[in-house]
């Protein structure tokens, strides 16, 4: 039976901040955790969505396209998909959403997903460009991303909450990345404001932390002198 | 077959911080997840230390006594042994054991378990007498803890280390609990030397973090005010 009270997690952001961008996990491996789920490819290549068991990628010119088994992740969540219950929201910004629905839910202290299905008035995203070793920061790489501005356009949101207890492990409040219906526009999602759409929330009471301990470059990294709250916070909002 | 590569956690040293010690999850629970492990029952009630399947809790008496599968927990950690390879030390220290360890096994960024048995020329612990709701502190019910100093004593050491990425969620470093071969001593622990002993490590990749979400106190504390890592260094160390 699948286990829909489980996030699963890949890696850390806290691992990006100071570059640790190999991919260190398959797409196949982080789909056996998941039909749903958010990440990067090696060296902060595009930003990932999973939907229904899809992986689709963002990249820095705007594709958007669908990738395989094979593919290398160095940062990834997911879980199995079981919202519930469906709200209709109508004229419902990202300041809103990042304010209220915790509390609207009762939700502040634990991980949970948050996926918004219709039409927006507008979504703003950005994705990274791919970079080679040796990487760089996330701050100097995130620098390397290229925005888009959509107006009026019909997708889903996807988005995880992480209880500011866990900061480092993930990114305190919510992390949304975006796909058009026509899969034609997406990515790391800056802003929003839904037109009309339907909410719903899958609460969690397990984070599955999986580390790359295989990775001897994580392996053998000094955290001490990275900025990690800092960084995400300014890569990641 | 018994996932060896998993430390599960029920609650973190987070939530005690601001007194959130009722208990969210039963020790029968908490032994489907592993045979090895440490906790704290509710209230602060006495150290817990499991050990082949067998959870024992040292009170603030110094009264060692086996508890049962409904003893209620506010924090534990367990996972099933597979210690490996085992060498021998003398003369080792805490010190030394908190400095050198996570460097000469390559696993400093990782969370891994600690197991060393033998003779230990001494071991300081502490134990602390279970508190009644309305609960206060971590600081304040750890003010009410009994401490003891023995020599000479044969028994095992069981630690956790985390990375400092994951403060908050743990204690960054080593948590230690002990128990005597006598069965008549323990508690957590504070300091000791081992004069001579086995020890062996057992390095995980996963730490699957659950949280007692259907308890609404924990669900509506406010953790904005909470010196979390302050006090867990304070309380902890």
């Amino acid at each position: 039976m699948k286990n829909t009270l489980t996030l699963y997690q890949h890696g850390t952001l806290a691992l990006l901040v100071p570059g640790l961008l190999r991919g260190t996990m398959t797409m196949g491996d982080l789909l056996a955790h998941g039909d749903t789920g958010i990440g990067t490819g090696e060296g902060l290549d595009g930003e990932l969505i999973i939907l229904d068991g899809v992986a689709y990628q963002v990249q820095a010119s705007g594709a958007v396209n669908i990738v395989g088994n094979d593919f290398l992740l160095p940062f990834g969540n997911a879980h199995w998909a079981d919202y519930q219950p469906k709200k209709t929201v109508t004229n419902l910004s990202k300041q809103r959403v990042d304010r209220q629905v915790p509390k609207d839910f009762s939700a502040e202290n634990t991980f949970f997903s948050i996926k918004i299905t219709g039409k927006f008035s507008q979504v703003i995203t950005r994705a990274v460009k791919k970079s080679d070793p040796p990487y760089q920061t996330l701050a100097q790489t995130a620098d390397k991303q290229q925005l888009f501005h959509q107006k009026d356009v019909a997708g889903t949101l996807l988005g995880y909450y992480s209880p500011t207890l866990f900061d480092g492990i993930s990114v305190g409040g919510f992390h949304f990345h975006f796909l058009s219906a026509a899969h034609d526009f997406g990515g790391h999602v800056l802003d929003f404001s839904v037109a009309q759409g339907q909410l719903a929330i899958q609460k969690f009471n397990t984070l599955e932390q999986h580390l790359p301990t295989t990775d001897p470059t994580f392996m053998k990294h000094s955290f001490d002198h990275d900025d990690i709250i800092g960084s995400i916070a300014k890569a990641e909002k």
